[in-house]
Formats: structure tokens, sequence, C-alpha cells
């Protein structure tokens, strides 16, 4: 069982920044996120887009800006449970809540914040019969783990910029990576693009459109692929199938966990911290509604900030405390660093 | 008579990111703050002391902050009225507002934002007689265009980073510069100590501890000042004084406008996009007090990001504004300028 202060589900901007602001409170805090790394759809979907709306950031790199929060609250060392969803939540007798993720992990905390953007994202799934059958035994929506496919045989699907990206990527991992799509064009950076093209043209990456995987075979674990190209059926050996046709978010399991939810987000009690129905469970950034709500990360920043305050005074009833600048008091991680401003000297000029 | 949208008192941080975040709905800015230099706190108190808390900088310059503000607001073009305090407010008949500076400079505005901070920073000034009479005509108490200095001599009196900074400064701008503290110890960044004593020793500074500036003379312009230095008094000529004593924050003139005013720091209902008592006069940032309020350069940047939707509702009274993301929508500057996310392109590869 996993234990921290704060257990944050999602790890997109506004559940990395919480690190930073419990941190400050001395608050520990874990974070459970579907997808395979933190960041969220920053992280998954645009990466390379830049945000004009960061204040302070005339312009950042939506995967920058990930990083940059992965290492503000770095020193506070957060825990994460990856690439598993957040199933059910039991509130304990002590008022604390355990939550289980699909895969069975098991989280005990007394504060849950559930900072869940849009939902979590659940990838879109080709219509293959069998598919489900192939899950984690050579079927993979996500990419965890590169090394993965060294030296494999890799079907990839789709005609976006993660197909794109992960076809050129792996193509210098696998033994063979072939690229399907249902349509001749791509749509994507155009360096990406132009890169697939020269690693075609190098026979690094098999290119077969417009096509469609219809098939799937192998005894548990995946062996080929049917690939349908007009009339043709093509069948291809291959260690894995990685179809990327796009994430879409859902609510998911959080849906039936008793919280007030309102046009597919939590109701929140805005003028206090934000705190759901549940006494104990916070709902901040994209994921929470309230009225003026504004789905911006610079507010769910906000949101977090105030709801570490609450959190810190459920984690430590009858105990008050008092607002210290960073700037005065520097930071203090739990990892024995410290970060604060070079102090003034006092000195006499003879 | 300056004519804006958004009128807005006080150029901190809060301030400076409302120029974005209203140009977003093509709303106008300008700003008046009593400093003569935008941002705030930021850029008068501590320009190079670091920030740890601003979300996505693991750490940054108080003073880059202020740049990096204002290049994201710069395609806005704000307006600036600084180096004048905001001293009256009218209410005219069609429901806009009059703001006149302590310098008569008057200003027009449907919305008025005040993002005051701590207050408006009043200089500490010595207790000298005479001393009101000579401001303006050699007293200043900020150093707003250093050319104005330019072969002249100046005496600077003050123990800390100010006056320390200032005096190597116009060391080389001045045709003598005199430094004056009561003690013989100052209280700065090692390196400004160092470098003022190094000028010292080379003669660029002259320097009178522990001693006090005690009178000043002259025919309306000032022409010198007496140094009490134990029981010596020392004449020396000056074309300037500048007393660096440091800044007290006073809320000011804004107190008298019938604002509902609570711990120095003004009510506003924080369900409802942080207006105050007076329709159409909105308190964002540092001044603005409401249950679980936390004076932190984030939660002002959520504040004003709010208020501007309620600006926006006002000066557009029944039009509907849709909330479009920057990383799919792009900005649109005042200035003609675009920037926009790169376009993904369509395109076979053959």
């Amino acid at each position: 069982m996993i234990k921290t202060d704060i257990l944050i589900i999602g790890a997109g901007p506004t559940g990395l920044f919480t690190v930073f602001e419990a941190g400050l409170l001395k608050l520990k805090c874990h974070l459970i996120d579907a997808l395979p790394q933190p960041g969220g759809q920053c992280s998954e979907i645009y990466p390379k887009k830049p945000i004009y709306d960061i204040p302070g950031f005339p312009e950042i790199l939506a995967g920058d800006l990930t990083k940059n929060l992965l290492e503000q609250g770095k020193q506070f060392e957060p825990g994460f449970t990856l690439g598993e969803r957040a199933e059910t939540i039991e509130k304990q007798e002590d008022g604390s809540f355990i939550v289980t993720t699909n895969k069975g992990t098991q989280h005990h905390a007394p504060v849950v914040a559930i900072a869940g953007g849009l939902g979590s994202f659940e990838p879109r799934k080709p219509l293959i019969d069998n598919i489900a059958y192939f899950e984690d035994n050579g079927v993979e929506y996500f990419i965890k783990d590169p090394e993965v496919f060294r030296n494999k045989k890799v079907v990839i699907s789709g005609g976006g910029d993660s197909a794109l990206d992960w076809s050129i990527f792996l193509a210098n991992v696998a033994s063979e990576v072939t690229l399907i799509h249902r349509r001749n064009e791509f749509r994507g950076a155009l360096d990406s693009v132009e890169k697939v093209k020269e690693l075609k043209d190098l026979g690094k990456i098999n290119l077969i459109t417009p096509a469609e995987v219809t098939a799937l075979y192998g005894n548990k674990q995946l062996e080929g692929v049917t690939v349908t190209k007009g009339d043709e059926k093509i069948l291809l050996a291959a260690d894995y199938f990685i179809p990327l046709f796009g994430l879409s978010p859902k609510l998911g399991p959080i849906g039936d966990w008793g919280l007030e939810i309102e046009k597919n987000a939590i109701k929140v009690d805005h003028t206090r911290n934000y705190e759901t129905n549940i006494p104990g469970i916070f709902a901040i950034g994209d994921v929470n509604t309230y009225p003026e709500k504004l789905k911006l990360i610079l507010c769910g920043f906000h949101e977090a900030t105030l709801m570490c305050q609450a959190a810190y005074r459920i984690i430590n009833p009858g105990k008050k405390y008092v607002l210290k600048y960073t700037t005065v008091s520097g930071v203090d991680g739990f990892d024995g660093t410290r970060k604060e401003a070079p102090k003034a000297v006092v000195q006499s000029i003879q």
C-alpha cells in the first residue's frame, strides 16, 4: 500500500504544480495517471505545441512546461503510479481514503485531489474483433518504454503526429517498422512528414497506404497482422501492433465515486478551496466546475495552491500555518536540498 | 484625457498580466503606477531576488519576471502613466470612471482594476525641515532617468542595496558622488559592497560614515547640504540629494474611494470575478482580500484572468464570449502581429 499526504489523480500541469505547493507546507504527494508519463495532455497530445497564456512565458512548448514543473517539484520527491487508472475509492473510518487502480495498486491518503483534466485519456481503438485478447501481449496503445521494441517487428497504424513521430523514433530501435494509414495523406508537422519520407526512401520504414490492419493472429502473444489494401490482403509478421488513433478523454470511473457532476465536470465549492461534496476530496484544474470557471492551466495553478491550504488543515488539525514567501524563506526540499536568495552582507566599508 | 477599456491601477506582475488576458478579449489596458517603471515591488524592491513559486519557473529573478510579463503583453500595446499616483476617482453618469493622478493626468475607462499590491510605495523621507521645499528641485526619492545627473554633484544617503547600487551606477555619470550613511556598516549584496569599496579607493565615490544629512540649502533649486558627523558639520555643494531609505507601502488615496476595506486590503466578491462593492471597480492581486486569500503572485494571475471576463461583459453588454485556447487559436496582437502554433501539413508520402 502506497501512503502519502495528498493523493493526486492526474499528473497534468495542475497535478504537478500541486507537488510544489504541498511541499512548501511539508506535505508529500503521490500522483496516479493513466498515461505512461507525467504531463497529461501537454506531454501526450501536444508536447511540441506552443502555449502563449502561461503567465511569465510569452511562449512555451507544452512539453517544456511539463519539464519545468517536474523540475520545480522534484525536491519534494513526489511518487508516481503511471499507466494505471484510478478505479475505486473507499472512505476509511478515520476519514482517509484508499484509492485502487485498474491494475490493483492501492494508495492510502487523508486527502485526495482530483486533477484529472478532461478525464483519463482513453485510446481510440481500431475495430478488430480479437484486439482485447492481444492487449499487453503485443498490442500497445501507448509507448512507455521504447526499449521494449528493440530488434522487434513493429506495425504502427495511424496518420497523425504520434504515428509519424514514433515511426521515426522506432526506425532506429526496431528491426522492422511498418507504418499503415487508411489514407495516402498524413497530417502532422512538416518536418515529421519529411523525415518519414526520407526513412521510407532509405528502406528504414515500410509504408503501406491506403490500408488498414484488419486482423491479428498469434497464440497468446501477437505473431502477425493482416493488412487490407483495397482488394489485396497482406500477411505481415509482427511482434507488436501499435494503433495510434488518438485519445479521447473520459471522466471514467471517477464519475461513480459519488461526486456531484455537472456537464462532465466535478462541482466544487470555489469559495473554499475547491472541495467537492465529499469532505477530503478536492477537484482542481480543468476537471472541476464552478460559477465563472475558466478551463485554463493558470487557473489550475491557483486552485491547487488554495487546495493545499485546506489539505494542510485536514492533515494538521488545530495547527496554524503562516504563509511564508519563498523569496524570503527559501525552499527546503524533502531531499535535503535548500534553495534561497543570496543573503545580504552587513559590512563596513573602510 | 487618456481613454482605455480597463484602467489598471498598479503595474506589478498582476497588472502586467492583465494586459495579456484583456488583449485576448480584444480589450485595451492602461496602467498607472506611482513608481517610475513597471514591475511593482519586483522591479523596485527586489529585482535581483529569485522567486521560486511562479508555476513553471523553478527559479526566476523578480526583474526577469517583470521583463517576461512586459514581453508577453506588448503586442496588446498597453499605455502607461508612470511616476504618478492615482488620486481621485469620479463615477460618470454612464457608469464609467475618471481617475486623476497627483500630477493631474486624467484617465477615462468603463472598468477600473485595482492591482495595487500592498499599496503605492511611498519613499521613507529623512526628517529634514525644509525637504518638501526642494522636492523635484534637487531632492529625488526615485531615479527615473540617470542622465539627469550627468556631470552634477550628487549626494546619496542610505545603507542598503539601492544606495549602494545607485552610487556605483552614478559614479560614472555624475561629476561627484557622495554616499552618506548613519552607520559604518552597509547591508547589501556582497559584490555591491565590494564595488563601492573599490570605487571609494579609486576616489570615484566620496564616503562619509557614520553621518547624516541634516540640512538643505539653496534658492528654489538645491545648492548644498549639511552633513553632520559626530560633532562635526560638513558643508557640501550638491545639485542633487537622493535619500534612499526604502519604501513603505500605503493604500493611500484609494482608501478614500468608498471601497470596503478590511485590514488595509480591499474586500472583493471572490465568487464573481473579484469585483469590489462598487460595480465596475475590481481589485486583484495582493491588494484584495476574501476568505482563504493568499497573497501570491500566481493567485493574482488567476484573479486578473477572471476579472477580464467580467470586464468584457461590462464593455460588451449582451455579447457572448467563447473561450478560445491560445494553443489552438493563436494570439492576435493589436499591433498587427500574430503568434500561432506551426500548422500541421496534410501531405501524402510517395
